[in-house]
């Protein structure tokens, strides 16, 4: 199956290994006429470079965007834009340990079965890597989004066991805190955590919260692309997402119908909820309220500590995974969960548009 | 957009209102030779049938499956399944007051902004009985697993704050308990609980979890064609799910890599796990062990509880919606849940047959 | 694989065998607002009906079709329209002759070798009834196209050796011509060479033509969703189309750049062509101009001369087709290629509404 | 709209201009474990640069193939195969005459009213150039297709008003012929004739034909997804394409019943038929006989002659194209459609694994 391609209108394919020669993305459907330059995607792609911290691993990545079609004299054009980066840290590091064991919480067995065998320097397919594909082309939808006024901000909302409640929130924290949460007490006691993880050759789970403001109501198709079905495939399409929920998410079903009802209220002219439990998608359409998800992500799988696996010639064994790993997948995740939505919901905004006769006769007659 | 459609190779198409004529599903992609009858068809739709018990709908609904095409002689042709089932129990209700408001925590707000006008007789297009087709479709899929031994087992967790422990599931209770939990004493108390909310004009949510088991491993795509973020994709795309885990899920969230990740062993000179925090999902491919997921059902909106809302004219008021509404949508949501698993696995499972050129060699050499 | 469906934003999904209990379309994508009753679709059903004239079988079919969903209150409300046509011409048929043989040129063979067996009661799902729910999801795309003042013409060009030239056409008489042939003389030698084929046993081919008029410039999409791609391969998917050429076609492969160009002229302000050798697609994109196109269309190949063939139990046999059959395809496939026409151009008009920022910016800005 | 893919299951994404960095192709949906090389692919490419005789443009274009992602240790993965071509020969052109006229026979006009500007160095996304894309998809569908034992073989079968009969064709001498025409006596003539084209300063169409032997039966789709249907598509998204016939094609719109049908016998225990005029397709799947189809391609539209035209100013004006241009686009044109025909025949022996359920269950049982 061909399946590296997301999104049918707004749709991005991404394509490489982390030891190939290079990582990529191909977007098909942006519409012409949006100004775009090299330097919108490279900003999105530094903020998931490692080395930017304590917390993210040392490799060094220089993960540089080369847009090589698509746009001319500084807009898109309409065809597809294709996007390379090159890979470049590729020490010749000594594989056979990984190349015969299978790391547990990693995908070496499955793409062994499924494949018969995998390219197996480092994570191949599967690798983080794969997302600057994704968060190229999360700049290019972020740009598209940005002219219709519709922002997403991801950031961080819980590492292991610190989880920040919503009252809480400080949003103007996030830029400071090295692990993106909106409060810098969490932050200190999340990165403290982190480091004790480390000493102990561990790793930490956590949350990522995000919102899109700015949406127009009616975004979203009501059965199968629903906005939040479309988001939840998105989320776990990411390599170690485990949840997703929207809105209240999993407390609703320990709510009530009178509790977890938004009531409408006429305000200024304009229909608005008080609350937002619903998380902004009222049957799989945005409904105007901001639209608020939350995904769960499993602790960083390569650890130092000894751990018990099998061999690809079916013995046990025992691995300790070395190398320059991230001690949390959190942080750098935290603009590929962005993109994702971006390219979800730019998606869904060109689709939306042939809804309605209304639209289909102002646009042609 | 042709939004309507889920699955690639086994596809299920959906089609229908609440009051109108009918309800049905077209099912393509269906390999030819699989042994079907309507009476296969009946089974799966009778369970998500109202007036079964206290706590669903005592509306009366036949439901009656007619298959239109695609099987010849008892068995499956290859060609498109078209199955249709009329509506019958449509009271002429006045519908004035839900035709002028909008219902807190339903489409009608966002299907007027999105197509200009709705049918207002109860839900049309979002209302629950668009899951017949679903439930239709998940009971061609299922038949297709059963032969290749998989099955694809859901029930009912939790109910408000009623939730059962994982080691406290008795799964022999499920057929007994009328709202298909594991627990007979977690039943009872979830009925009386349920008696409640519905003694006060209101209504609970809950939580559905799924276990698909006799899956090979292998099966699911490595980026975005991911295994679990396709069922998350499909249980979201269900009415009322604000949420999905799979495996640990959130759970993994607040955890280490050294309790999540779950280490493999030889066992009768197979691969196994002794845990299976992942969810039997490796990198988006089955990986041999069950796999889990849950997800989380809002309170049915539809509560006789006055309510604030707003007009289609853009005023203030209040509604309380009478009729015949399920306290919990869970029970018949159960159903539902299993069929959109099945029609996810049934389209992966043959997604992988021209995964290698040694299953294309062995298919035509 | 899923491939019933034709189209992506505007798609029909085709289902149903000839002695089934019935054959119909679900369409998808249509946007909400469009005007539209049974009786818009019962007119183009009407037209593909046998029994009409001398030249068309004598099978009696009603052919009526119900709205199943999808429309509410005389306008299309933008969810799946289904449409059902029930099958009621199955006469108690002595099916053992072609349950044993494969016709030639039928699918019998090929049907058998894909799926291991078929539906043996006539063509199955290859029979031309399938193309009751083409015409049933053109009669609906044929009316969206008319809001934009978009209209779609096919007519009989050549029957046999009877090729009509050009500039010969009286368009004014499709209607009075039993073989909807624009030249009422050459309808007459056509008439007379069918007869001639039928006292022979025997059955001829024919060439429709189609023209588009009133298309904006700019429809289809440069590359592989080129207008005339799509028309070709809507054209080809017709059961008995064995050709298909836009604008000059086939002539033009031994024309000269100098003549076959088309050269642009300014007209009251506007850019227009005096030649239309194109057939009004450049580089897959409408140019204003008449789109303009040929399918050849073999001879019926249901004949009741005697026929060398082999059974299923792979012995020679000889076979003589009974029955009612249509010594030539042409008259009732007339409205198949509008059907298939009006429906590839509708998908490519809603495609290409967000070709552009500026389009979008207008739509929500 | 996404229409830069196609292809469902075996995929191919082109992108790229004439005159930005690069061209290329991602591959998704190739079987891992295929044997495959750059040279693999360089061999290919081979047969489309220009400058290889005095029929084809003068132009150096080095056209170098470099793989990306998708190969490992000279095996495909399985995961999606990222080709990428450097355009080297981009000289420093004064494209002042283009930027502003629309040229005729060609895109540039009908590009911008769709996008509202293009990439006017040359034919933009519209080149030739983007073909690179589509033969490089071919080599490495043609390399699977030889595994099954399955070769597409196109050439020249006519130029101009030379076409060769199909009782004179010297398959041996299309290697020898500079226009790869199965007959080197037609050859010279036409080559003779172009070099009068070329004088005139004029150019010439021509048709191409295409074999594919060692089908399996049964392959193809039989609805929308038909093997001719998707040909039909594939050759006519070729830029120049216009027009497709299978088999006898148009001259089988003159034929009878009784002469067009190939009859079935049985030859050493298989089902053979003595005619193709079906061209090896029954009800769109392959019988068993090669699939033989033609296409037709138009003049080259750049000729030096001076042709009337307007500019995108909308002002009557002349135009006379200077540059290296092909006199014919039909010798670079052959492992084009050669390379379609094989990305289609790859994809639909795909998605026919899944036909049945016998393949199903042998598959995973």
């Amino acid at each position: 199956m061909a399946g590296s391609s997301f999104g049918k209108e707004f749709q991005i394919s991404t394509w490489g290994e982390s030891h190939g020669p290079g990582i990529g993305v191909v977007i098909d459907g942006c519409p012409s006429g949006l100004s775009l330059c090299a330097s919108d995607i490279q900003k999105y792609l530094n903020r998931r470079k490692p080395g930017q911290n304590a917390y993210t691993t040392a490799r060094k990545e220089a993960d540089e965007a080369e847009i090589l079609s698509g746009v001319f004299e500084g807009r898109t054009t309409g065809t597809p834009i294709s996007i390379l980066v090159r890979n470049t840290d590729q020490r010749s590091h000594d594989y056979s340990q990984i190349k015969e064991c299978y790391r547990p919480g990693h995908a070496d067995y499955t793409f062994d079965v499924k494949y018969g065998f995998r390219d197996y320097r480092g994570g191949g397919r599967s690798s983080g890597r794969e997302t600057i594909g994704r968060v190229a082309g999360g700049a290019v939808a972020s740009a598209l989004l940005k002219e219709l006024g519709i922002t997403v901000t991801a950031y961080t909302k819980a590492i292991g066991p610190y989880e920040i409640p919503t009252e809480e929130y400080d949003l103007s924290a996030i830029s400071s805190s090295p692990l993106f949460m909106p409060h810098l007490g969490y932050s200190k006691k999340a990165e403290a955590y982190l480091k004790e993880c480390m000493e102990k050759k561990d790793s930490s789970g956590g949350i990522i919260e995000c919102i899109i403001e700015g949406m127009p109501a009616g975004i979203g198709e009501p059965v199968f692309q629903k906005l939040d079905a479309l988001l939840a495939h998105a989320m776990l399409s990411i390599g170690s997402v485990k949840g997703f929920e929207i809105g209240s998410g999993f407390s609703a079903s320990r709510s009530k119908g009178s509790l977890n009802n938004d009531a409408f209220f006429m305000d200024e002219g304009k229909i608005v909820k008080k609350t937002n439990h619903a998380g902004g998608v009222l049957g799989g359409m945005s409904d105007g309220s901001p639209v608020l998800f939350r995904v769960a992500i499993k602790p960083t799988p390569s650890i130092s500590s000894m751990q018990h696996t099998v061999t690809s010639g079916l013995e046990d064994t025992q691995i300790s995974i070395h190398g320059r790993h991230d001690p949390v997948i959190v942080p750098r995740a935290v603009v590929v969960v962005e993109s994702m939505a971006a390219v979800t919901v730019a998606d869904l905004l060109l689709q939306n548009m042939h809804s309605s006769m209304d639209g289909v006769r102002r646009f042609y007659l």
